[in-house]
């Protein structure tokens, strides 16, 4: 069942310029000095302190209109926000004035339902929910055709459903293949601002993988790469790497993938000591070329402050010398050995070849990618790369989300939209 | 007292393409299956294990010659790699030969050295002591003249040593000022580019700050702007912030600087709680305009592994509602409330007015910015500004650095060079 506000055009603002649909009413509302507690229609209960509430208001008081960025600052009110009365007016909005500025602020009831922190359990949870993998049971990249993508604008609908499958994947299984897009060169920079802007490195905004006369990496030689990320060697690794195919005519050189965090797992639940051993010491990242010097000293297994898997740093060639503790060294190495061993276990990673017009997106802070060697005079293997941060693909994700939502509250307010 | 070594020419190569200058010699060695212990003639023992050496080595077996990348996996050795024999060469070089593989290789003296981790109490010491500041004891930012620096070429001397300054001074201090640069739009790129790639965002690649008739942020308008980082709103914020004075003849708008490590360990003094708090509830820091929507959840001060302070989120613009554990939500505005006191107490901040042809270079997580209100029509306020890694500012001074040791080496081996 669905309601549409009495009267949603008069509905307040919100702090932001998202969309809110109102698909529960509110039905009373209680208050103390410090705390509003609201009973919606479908029979949730809710609260909210005062001072969240007086800092999340959407009027000129509180957010800059031009912007809706916040100009209200807490410790210029004089005292702590308290509620003296609180009701629900006409158009179904949470009305509520704080003392000490008898002010009088008005909420959206579609926002304050998404923003129940009250009933929240997962404060932090991901905008997807990540699929951990291995490559005997996910043995492809999940592959989407992206014949003519490029060439739609990227409003069409059809094309954000495409870069919205493709972003979801991502998030969850930390990889996608979309195929058949153009190969002339430098098409990837094109592609890549569909999501957001590149991150350059001291390798250009976009850098081409192919075997080169004076390599300044091991990736440009026609070597086999063992499994590993990208830029390991800064303070923060590029959070997405994007691998675009524009020749593959060699023998050999097939791409591996593999999930670090699958790996990470299995490690935690083979050796726990190695598993915390290498959670903890610092190893040493460094690319120490002609004109560059980047070094930097970071665990190889990194959990976030829940606990949660957040980075692996592992890439063997891009190694320093380890500076640790001196009793550290001997664990940390064997924690290493013992890691190395499992990365050579074919069960964890998927094999595929590129085709030309293939375009790899990876998550390089969570995705281990490799390559096997391949005949240098057998053919061309030509990749486009570059890097972006996850936050741009978060970004679209939301985006792309927001427009949905801005569909519920129009088919709300037209009360053309069936069941929820 | 120095000592050339014997035959310079002959030691071996290094795993990387610094220079090490060996300033005192190896006089014995000792050897246990998983160790080494040299004695230098300085007086000073080292110990090296057996696998660090191993994987150390610089020679084809380990390192790809033409990139310095290693290649060599410790898992496909068979066994721990052992000392059967060490001792020192003619030239000065340590020689080891390492069961299961029968191979002997040579180690630089200098390069042991260097790297004694045996003997380094703060192996992730940062590469410039941090100097925690407030406004009353350093009441402007550290300066240097750049009249002719970026027409001068980047090799030159005094080039380089304006830039080593500089760059010590961000680390240290986390600002510098150069003054007396061009002022025509676009000179940051160059500027920059001295340093590294720059971080382009969604507002470009070089932004413009000043009042703007449709502003998307806060900072194109000509209200106060509280102390602040710029885009929290990133999982990782941008390290390093240029801000470059093109025009500057309004009134007002005075630039207002403050160490937010400063203000922290104030805060971890008077109110250990409130710190305590700020460095655990994650906040929500959100852009939602009307092309993207950026979200990250983080707390607002953050310590590193070894418990330093290594960043702060603030900026009280960009706050979304706070999505805590309900029992999180009155400690963390608690927390929030005294911290905004703090950050209006005068002593903190350091206050100065923007030149045509100044530049500042910051820490963007570490440093907090504002700037006071300025009158839009009293005339032209227009800053470029944009955003470079930290990493960029440590491969530079590495890089200044390492000329540094080369020319002691070329001195060494020449033995033109006075005592140490």
């Amino acid at each position: 069942m669905q309601h549409a506000p009495d009267s949603p055009d008069q509905l307040p603002p919100t702090p932001d310029y998202d969309a809110w649909p109102v698909e529960t009413r509110l039905s009373t509302v209680e208050h103390q000095p410090h705390l509003v507690t609201l009973h919606w229609q479908d029979g949730r209960t809710s609260h909210y302190h005062s001072i969240w509430l007086r800092e999340n208001a959407a009027d000129d008081s509180t957010v800059n209109p031009a912007t809706r960025e916040r100009t209200l600052d807490l410790s210029r009110l004089g005292a702590w926000p308290t509620v003296e009365a609180a009701r629900l007016d006409d158009t179904g909005a949470l009305s509520v004035t704080f003392a000490p500025e008898q002010r009088t602020l008005r909420f959206h009831p579609g926002w304050l339902r998404a923003h129940d922190y009250s009933n929240t359990e997962h404060i932090d949870a991901p905008l997807v929910p990540v699929t951990v993998w291995t490559g005997d049971r996910h043995d492809a990249p999940h592959s989407l055709d992206a014949a003519g993508w490029l060439e739609r604008e990227p409003e069409a609908p059809d094309a954000q459903a495409l870069l919205e499958s493709a972003l979801t994947a991502v998030l969850s299984h930390g990889l996608v293949r979309l195929r058949n897009l153009p190969t002339e060169p430098g098409t990837l920079a094109r592609i890549a601002e569909r999501i957001g802007p590149l991150r350059s490195t001291n390798f250009g905004s976009l850098f081409d993988v192919r075997a080169k006369p004076d390599p300044d990496s091991n990736a440009y030689t026609s070597i086999a790469l063992p499994p590993h990320v990208d830029l390991p060697t800064r303070e923060y690794q590029p959070g997405l790497q994007l691998l675009h195919c524009l020749e593959n005519s060699v023998a050999g050189g097939q791409a591996v993938m593999m999930d670090g965090f699958a790996v990470a797992e299995a490690l935690r639940e083979r050796d726990p000591y190695a598993f915390e051993t290498l959670t903890r010491v610092k190893w040493c990242y460094a690319n120490t070329a002609r004109t560059s010097d980047y070094v930097w000293y970071a665990p190889m297994i990194r959990r976030d402050d829940s606990g949660r898997l957040s980075e692996v740093r592992i890439a063997d060639f891009l190694r320093g010398p380890l500076m640790a503790p001196f009793d550290d060294v001997e664990p940390a190495y064997a924690a290493l050995t013992t890691l190395q061993r499992m990365l050579h276990e074919p069960h964890f990673a998927m094999r595929f070849t590129y085709h030309p017009g293939d375009l790899v997106i990876f998550d390089n802070r969570r995705l281990l990618h490799a390559r096997d060697a391949f005949a240098g005079d057998s053919g061309q293997r030509w990749l486009q790369g570059c890097y972006l941060e996850r936050d741009e693909i978060r970004s679209r994700l939301r985006m792309l989300r927001r427009a949905e939502r801005e569909r519920r509250v129009a088919s709300l307010v037209t009360g053309d939209t069936p069941t929820l």
